[in-house]
């Protein structure tokens, strides 16, 4: 801190020395002369909590602890963690730590971190607000943002999380002024409440957050559990959860870097239609294939814009990507001329522009430079990133006209397509922030069999299938007289989970002599099969045919219950082609959920088949979300397994239906 | 070539100027005193020809022409194009380009290239080989790779390809015993049988092929036909081949290379048993997360290497990765000691250790380095990949230590991945050349039926169900009566290609009269429902039930007929999880095949589900294969749709099929 020039007053506090680099030490901080912000302890772990007390008694309301020893050591060390959680909360004091290598703001050079990633030059400035859990990786991150001359502002560590955690710090960082991009990595996702809290603020102030979680697979998980003691919850239910709060989420610290470098530009493109223009057409082609699989819209230019272009350039492509060719070397009027028809065709949003180390060799760096910063001054809103192999003093002149560079082509469409992402998460209506109501009565209690499970189901609102319940064979046969052949029958009992597998399902029983024949053997196995929770068969018209999906509700360790849609089917399963969302949603968000599976393309119609009743597939999903939401703390789980999706305009029914409570 | 001391003569060769940047220049070629070895010919595109006759009237038998306007300029350039094939061959003069930007030789320093990259340095000599299709692509990887340190000793651009092409330079590369890595870059794949038998060659030889191929995607692969008036193969073929080959697909700049440099250091994994050292937790995770999704073994450490490291530092984590924390700082003999531990475990073939900017402090270098380089020496086959940040001397120190230094731990994560993936391909046999032999006899003529199509298939071995053809009632009712109930009926015809949609498909038949029934009602719908090729009907006994795939043979545009499995169904269309292999294959080569496939769980057995039969599923590919490998050139398509594969040990049978024959 001294050798940045710090300007504020540092103390040691040592029982040994007299001074501490020059600098006079004091024997305890109660002897300090002046008030003290901030104390960094670095102490053996067992005196800590004391440590704490003699900062709290000297009215100090800050400390980081960088002594390590607690959360990772069993019992004991977890019990010194609450020593220092107890302290904090009863005395006033706000701990970063223990066990965490400290905080920087780079801005008044206040270095308050035992990172030994400074040796060759200090943290810059910048937009970016980054929190770590892990200090190691959080300075290997500090170091990466420097050596590319991206500016970090605010930096913080929080190691074992005793007091101050990740979310209460993007938290902060969202309401900081002179933060507009938040970068986050956490081994797992805990304090979810804060979390959506501090995600939501974030997007309400138009700052991206920019998270890494790792631990995405069952070894990773298992490595996070030995590495911080904490249960993850599913890594695709924390996917959803992020990805529905309009996070971005990063699973390397190259894409991290990428998106906060080119969201630090703060232009978000109002949509994905890229326009990719290059000096080489197999860079274009390659730049296309990664925009397609990002999901970009590589639109082609108007005829007219085409053929304009085609009369400038008879060699070149012009359709998108745009080849300008090597002849931009001989002519290099072609930049801006293309440029400007790009930018003039007006549906395009976003421009990358490769190139090369053409863009930084002598002969063509103004020209091309004087091309982008107008083009750049002309359109303002469009992102204009370009792709440029060259030394760092020719990189920063593009930037400061507004142009994120990327070496790679292909870390440039990548970085777009999160900017669009971005944008439209920044769009979209504020989430409901989902709050369990304590106002609904409980759920009755369970078990539940089908037909009880389905009853609760229809109360929420929910299209099941009509069923009746019969229970003798002159009752099933008049209700099938109702409702008309040909009928299902099943075992009704509320301890049969798995009906097919006892032989307790009859299906398209065609006629009158056929119901009562499987009544009675039914109700046999109903008898036999079950522990007492028989309560009879339920009886309903075979349903039209249709699309068989999969819609439920669980709970997660960290964000509790989850709505989730699948497709129904083995092979699915197997597939894992399943979709969740923190409930309640909206008929747009359900959209967005179902059309997130992979195999959407069978609802909508594929190969001239035709599609299927996606908007009553949406409504179901947003009254089983409303249901989740209102009696999330009752439930343990609820599935409606099928859900039969009927052809548009049908509606959607489901046919079988299960409902576990749990105590509160 | 004169700045980067060239030894050889330059002869300028121009019809103006008696002399070129000093060098006394010739009017013509025949005027030059002394022989060429090559010739580069930058003249306008219509002299080309007559230059070339020119050369070789000189007796030069090589040149690579600059100029352009060929390919990609119509009808006119494609004769031009022709015009330098044409030459070529017959006057022996082997030509690069047209449309080219020329190749080097980063050894004798003959830079004979246009590309403007050599403004800061020359490229330095190394173990690639490097062929672009596109120079300024080509040239762009030049810059990359020298900037990082990258040697690529020849580096060759091919252009319009009206000569040498990317698979003979290949081929050239893999005969070459100063490159050891070959990199290759082309936008579509054309003389296929030349590129497989360089493939076959590189591999034999131990030589790593890392290839872009870019038109992954359809707007791609739209933007590949502008550029080189090409027609792209299918992509999916394409990765399946180049798999099958074992060449490296890479699908970035970033990728590519990265792969190339680690590849250059001769040390390939015998296994793809990963042990992750790092000094952060956090960063242990994101390893253990990217290995795993890599398809890396991240096994953990034997429970007595486990207790021993616990031993050493109790803190940290022992299982894998191994978290030595920052404890390391304080007793770096911890990173000797641990790594001994690890290659001694036995398990590990390769190791990624993560010290971030702790191996490049100044307090550290040294010891880390002779740690490391001290486990090299010992394990000399082992993979030991570093993630550092550091200075550029500092990195290289580690590098001669036959360490590859990556400074993101993903990117090291993916660089192991890839040298397993080369190992396993070195090591399995040498896949078949497949050829289409002229000996066997030609296919009869179609158009074939059900029952055409699938006696040629049993004649080829494979195992299709037995179905009788059957044109009268009675006979159908024989035929059941002696296969027994329930039986299958289906229309036969050659000119129905989807008998369920005409209603001609009838299932479960259960016994006489039903089977009388049925034969009216199917031979009418037959003779009405198809133009002339009924045939009559097939009967056969129900087969047990199973999982239903398909398999076929269809022609690629570039490979011809290629080899394809598949689970039946929509959905799985949908999310087109199929599988391909250039016919024909062996068993092993089969089971990788099914393998493959995301829904292979559902056949190995899922959720305490038995396996189906992949053995017999294996035979009936390795058949398929043969006959299409035979008979390719008569076959426009095969395909068995469904091949119920039955549970395991009791075969696969194939209840439907279609082969339709094309004009060789």
């Amino acid at each position: 801190m001294r050798l940045a020039g710090f300007k504020g007053a540092i103390y040691p506090v040592n029982t040994r020395y007299s001074d501490v680099h020059g600098i006079p030490a004091y024997p305890d901080i109660a002897s300090v002369e002046g008030d003290v912000d901030l104390a960094i302890v670095a102490v053996p772990a067992r005196i800590v909590p004391e440590t704490l007390e003699a900062c709290a008694n000297k009215g100090v309301t800050s400390a980081f602890v960088f002594s390590a020893g607690f959360a990772k050591t069993g019992a004991k060390g977890q019990a010194a963690k609450a020593r220092i959680t107890t302290t904090a909360r009863e005395r006033g004091i706000r701990v970063l730590g223990p066990n965490c290598i400290g905080l920087y703001n780079a801005d008044i050079v206040f270095f308050g971190t035992f990172t030994a990633t400074f040796e060759d030059r200090f943290p810059q400035p910048g937009p970016i607000g980054l929190v770590s859990q892990s200090g190691a990786y959080g300075s290997h991150l500090s170091l990466l943002a420097a050596q590319r001359g991206l500016g970090v502002r605010y930096w913080v560590t929080t190691g074992n999380e005793s007091d101050i955690n990740v979310p209460e710090v993007i938290d902060w960082f969202a309401g900081c002024p002179d933060v507009s991009v938040i970068v986050a990595c956490s081994e797992g996702l805990t304090n979810t409440s804060t979390l959506l809290r501090a995600l939501g603020k974030a997007r309400a102030r138009g700052k991206p957050v920019i998270f890494m979680k790792v631990g995405t697979t069952e070894v990773g998980a298992e490595a996070v559990r030995s590495h911080t003691a904490s249960l993850a919850g599913s890594d695709e239910v924390c996917d959803a959860v992020l990805r529905q709060f309009g996070v971005y989420r990063a699973h390397s610290s190259e894409e991290m870097l990428d998106v906060a470098y080119a969201a630090g530009f703060g232009v978000f493109p109002r949509s994905r239609c890229v326009a990719l223009m290059t000096i080489s057409g197999g860079v274009g082609v390659q730049m296309a294939d990664a925009a397609v699989k990002a999901g970009l819209d590589v639109a082609p230019m108007t005829d007219e814009a085409q053929a304009t272009l085609k009369r400038h350039l008879p060699f070149g492509a012009s359709r998108n990507p745009i080849d300008i060719t090597a002849q931009a070397f001989n002519d290099v009027g072609l930049v801006s001329s293309n440029l400007q028809l790009i930018l003039d065709d007006g549906r395009y949003n976003s421009v990358i522009a490769f190139f090369s180390y053409v863009a930084s060799s002598k002969s063509m760096v103004e020209p091309i430079f004087s091309a982008l910063r107008d083009a750049k001054r002309q359109h303002p809103d469009c992102v204009l990133v370009l792709s440029i192999i060259g030394p760092t003093e020719i990189v920063r002149r593009y930037e400061e006209a507004g142009c994120p560079v990327f070496e790679d082509p292909t870390r440039a469409v990548r970085a777009v397509s999160a900017l669009a992402y971005l944008r439209a998460s920044f769009d979209r209506p504020a989430p409901v922030h989902p709050e369990t109501s304590e106002l609904n009565p409980p759920l009755p209690a369970g078990p539940f069999s089908e037909h009880g499970a389905g009853q609760i189901l229809v109360g929420a609102g929910l299209p099941m299938a009509e069923m009746t319940l019969v229970t003798t064979a002159e009752h099933a046969v008049e209700a099938a007289a109702t409702v008309g052949f040909p009928v299902a029958m099943k075992v009704c009992s509320s301890d049969v989970m798995h009906k097919t597998e006892i032989g307790g399902v009859a299906l398209d029983v065609g006629d009158t002599d056929g119901v009562r024949t499987t009544f009675h053997r039914l109700a046999q196995t109903g008898r036999a099969g079950t522990d007492g929770g028989f309560e009879g068969i339920l009886l309903g018209r075979m349903a039209p045919p249709g699309v068989d999906m999969v819609v439920g509700v669980s709970r997660d360790p960290s964000f509790g219950p989850m709505l989730m849609v699948g497709f129904g089917g083995t092979l699915v399963e197997v597939l894992s082609d399943v979709s969740f969302r923190l409930p309640p949603i909206d008929a747009e968000e359900a959209k967005r959920m179902i059309g997130e599976l992979r195999g959407f393309p069978i609802l909508a119609g594929t190969r001239g088949a035709s599609p299927y009743d996606v908007n009553a597939m949406a409504t179901a999903l947003v009254e089983l979300s409303t249901f989740a939401a209102c009696y999330g703390g009752d439930l343990e789980s609820a599935e409606i397994n099928p859900l039969r999706v009927l052809p548009d305009g049908q509606g959607v029914v489901g046919l079988d239906a299960v409902v576990i409570t749990r105590t509160r």
